[in-house]
């Protein structure tokens, strides 16, 4: 494969960033990855693991760096900007990959100087596990990337910016912030906050106790546990920087989730078998999309 | 392993009874399975791929059985057992695999014989593909099945059952109807309504396309679809005959939701916070009961 960026820095050494430093590796698309996150553990275990050229501070990381991708949780992206931004090269890109938009592009677009391009984007790729050692290279392939880029930035940098997601096995796609952030909240944001409703509302039951919920979760709930279990802090951020999307999907949910509760209630059989059977269609695009697999058993390999 | 039944009849041939009769050739646990399926096509399919002695009627396939196991919707398992009661064997047990107790037991009990045996069960195995080429034998190993017997029954009829389960891989658990129906509606129906709706909410919006939703999935919303891709006619036979419950335990969830959508308008960032740290516990529970894997990726098998 070829280099894209001579040097590569990721500030925040956690899930992404970590995949995003072996695909690189595995690509061959960055004469140099650099890395720095806050937390000293974290810097260690990224040392032990090989990762990258781990930093003892951000602006070490960046220095002479052609892209700049902060991966830190969405609530720090401006902080983070403003620390750096004293050290960012000439000509240097900036990207992200947080899951929500709009709300980097206000926190993190005043800190950037004028000759540095800001490029945001968002992979739609992660798993349930988070640190520098839940990464693996093949994270992206196949998985969407959004770019997100703001008003009048260098189509160069944008299209460099795409080879460099492709090369890490990516599709790429270019969308507007505000439509990104519905979309997410489709097939995201609003998911999650269920998932994680579903998993509180079993673990508070008096009735039920935690271990039948264990016990029994085989038909149905541990499906919902798994993306429950995600990183808190990413996703306090992602609500409180999403909200006004978050909470019109919201919206639609509980009409929806009304209007087939008052059919459970007046027994309406015919309304309910009509909507169970629309949402079969759903399923087989996505399969056909190869976004998932058709295997059975919940997804789960068979023994 | 050792022959439990001498002739095992299976009533229904989708997914349950077709991963069933594997389960059974695989342990040597009866010397004959026989079975029915209201449908013509699912009976030749059934045996095109040698799935056990079909029958042409219910009647010829009880005859003679020692267990009877109805593998039907909830909705007609009262029917199916008034169909069947006239030519059930003397001493026989009449079990079910049912996904609602208390229903089941109003609707089959009165038409079983006083020499007939009646010891409703439920698997919680499954996935998201129905019909009798779904099957296969490990799909109860190492899951729950909940032995859910009428007051008065023999005991040796239930310990016959029990050891016919474990045969087939499952673990065994016996449990009262009513609470068997409540800690279903927490760790599978209401999950699954939660499911439908998601995926229906995603369907039917204007502002994003389907297709959006598809390609962008793997964010979180493809683990709706999953389960939301499961067969309609048994899910619409659960929600009308599990109405108490399920409404029980909607209103909690709808309960919780508003409260967290509260904290997200108003932006208190740590209660979201504390909320997504609690639900991790249960996630590492299900995972040391063994009833999921831990493997990343939303449990995708990593390229």
């Amino acid at each position: 494969m070829t280099q894209v960026y001579e040097k590569v820095a990721l500030i925040g050494l956690g899930l992404i960033a970590s995949s995003m430093s072996w695909a690189i590796k595995r690509g061959g698309l960055a004469g140099q990855v650099t890395g720095y996150a806050r937390s000293q553990e974290t810097r260690d275990t990224a040392r032990r693991i090989d990762l990258c050229d781990v930093c003892e501070s951000a602006a070490d990381a960046v220095k002479d760096a052609d892209l700049v991708v902060l991966c830190v949780p969405v609530g720090v992206m401006g902080a983070v900007a403003q620390e750096i931004a004293p050290y960012l090269k000439s000509g240097a890109t900036v990207s992200d990959v947080g899951s929500v938009k709009r709300a980097v592009i206000e926190a993190v677009s005043p800190f950037i100087p004028d000759d540095v391009h800001f490029v945001p984007a968002h992979p739609l790729a992660g798993t349930e596990h988070s640190g520098p050692e839940a990464g693996f290279a093949s994270l992206f392939d196949n998985r969407w990337n959004l770019l997100v880029p703001v008003e009048g930035t260098d189509p160069t940098a944008v299209d460099r910016l795409r080879a460099f997601w492709e090369g890490m096995g990516a599709n790429v796609d270019v969308m507007d912030p505000d439509h990104h952030d519905l979309v997410l909240a489709v097939t995201s944001h609003v998911p999650h906050l269920i998932a994680y409703t579903m998993v509180g509302v079993a673990d508070d039951l008096r009735r039920v106790t935690d271990s039948e919920v264990i016990k029994y979760s085989a038909a149905g709930f541990r499906d919902f546990t798994r993306i429950a279990a995600s990183d808190p802090t990413m996703w306090r951020d992602v609500f409180l920087s999403n909200q006004e999307a978050t909470l019109e999907i919201l919206g639609r949910f509980t009409e929806e989730l009304f209007d087939l509760q008052r059919a459970i209630r007046t027994g309406d059989g015919d309304k309910l078998h009509q909507y169970f059977t629309r949402t079969r269609a759903i399923r087989r695009g996505i399969i056909q999309a190869g976004q998932d697999t058709d295997a059975p058993d919940f997804g789960r390999v068979k023994k």
